[in-house]
């Protein structure tokens, strides 16, 4: 783990891009997903999922990497640790799912930094909050959002049902139509770092 | 300087309030700052100012204290930096002129915690972010906010003319209207924090 208040952003145009086989969504509607939610729940207890912040940066401010589904929602790569699963490791197994070509020996170098936001699912329900509510006794969710420090050179291969977005933070600022609560507040999560812009 | 992301918090009871005399505001409207801002931005350069995220805990959960001028604006603890002041002298300054009492024996054990957001004004307008704006060389303004740690009891003298609440984190959560853009966001800044509630 990098625990460092500052983070080197490369160009997008240092990185590549490929594609692989699709990663489709377990769930076809949020009342499946939240009805999956529910037996997941009752088999292995609180859900903790883990999602990174990959920064890149254009005109020298820093992008978020987005994965977009469909023509309009967008998510932070990232996903739901196994039970007792380390959130380190597991992050790094659900950045290779969803990121990495399959070859071994072609798995981008995760760096994984600081957590740097925390969102609770009091409920079986869709609604988050930044603290668990007074009174909530047995939350339902656990979400743990990282900066993931990125070397200079790396690939990424995509899935095929998805894009990969390079987001602005001023796009993101203030957006939560667009972005929901927990993304388009990451700019606040982030303004105690010190970005290091590096051109090549 | 405390860096840990763990914060005691002890219940309000465990404090005691006296008033002390009034702390005017220096000006008496958004025009008047702005133009008070200008002035003091040509003879210093950029403003930075720290205020102070300071918590107790009421029912097991996080409140923070705010001053409120009037009948509705609420303001975190702190003000504008000397030119050249160390950040944590400064906020330790600040917090003493606003909360303490007079007697120099009588001064709050201040322990400055982490910076958890830093907002950037780029105009001599009211609108701040928290990031500094593409093509924005010369931001007129630099705002960073501290957790400070409280010890189990203090003694706060309140400015007359102000009053002091503790304000739970589920009123600040996506409340813009009533508290603004920076305090509002305060509770997902404080997400990634463990708050370890003593009760007395």
């Amino acid at each position: 783990m990098v625990s460092s208040s500052v983070v080197n952003t490369y160009p997008l145009s240092s990185y590549s891009f490929g594609t692989k086989e699709p990663k489709m969504e377990k769930d076809t509607s949020v009342a499946d997903r939240l009805a999956r939610m529910k037996l997941n729940y009752m088999k292995e207890g609180m859900r903790t999922s883990v999602e990174a912040i990959l920064l890149v940066q254009e005109h020298n401010h820093p992008h978020i990497l987005l994965l977009q589904i469909g023509n309009t929602f967008c998510k932070l790569p990232g996903g739901r640790l196994k039970p007792g699963e380390n959130e380190v490791e597991g992050l790094k197994r659900k950045l290779s799912s969803k990121l990495a070509a399959n070859s071994p020996n072609m798995q981008p170098n995760w760096q994984i930094g600081e957590c740097v936001a925390v969102w609770w699912r009091p409920n079986f329900e869709t609604i988050m909050y930044p603290y668990c509510p007074p009174h909530i006794t047995k939350p339902k969710e656990c979400k743990k959002l990282y900066v993931v420090h990125l070397s200079e050179r790396e690939y990424f291969a995509v899935p095929k049902n998805l894009k990969l977005l390079a987001v602005p933070l001023f796009e993101l600022y203030d957006n939560v139509q667009r972005y929901g609560p927990v993304i388009s507040t990451i700019p606040q999560q982030l303004s105690r770092f010190q970005f290091n812009m590096i051109s090549s």
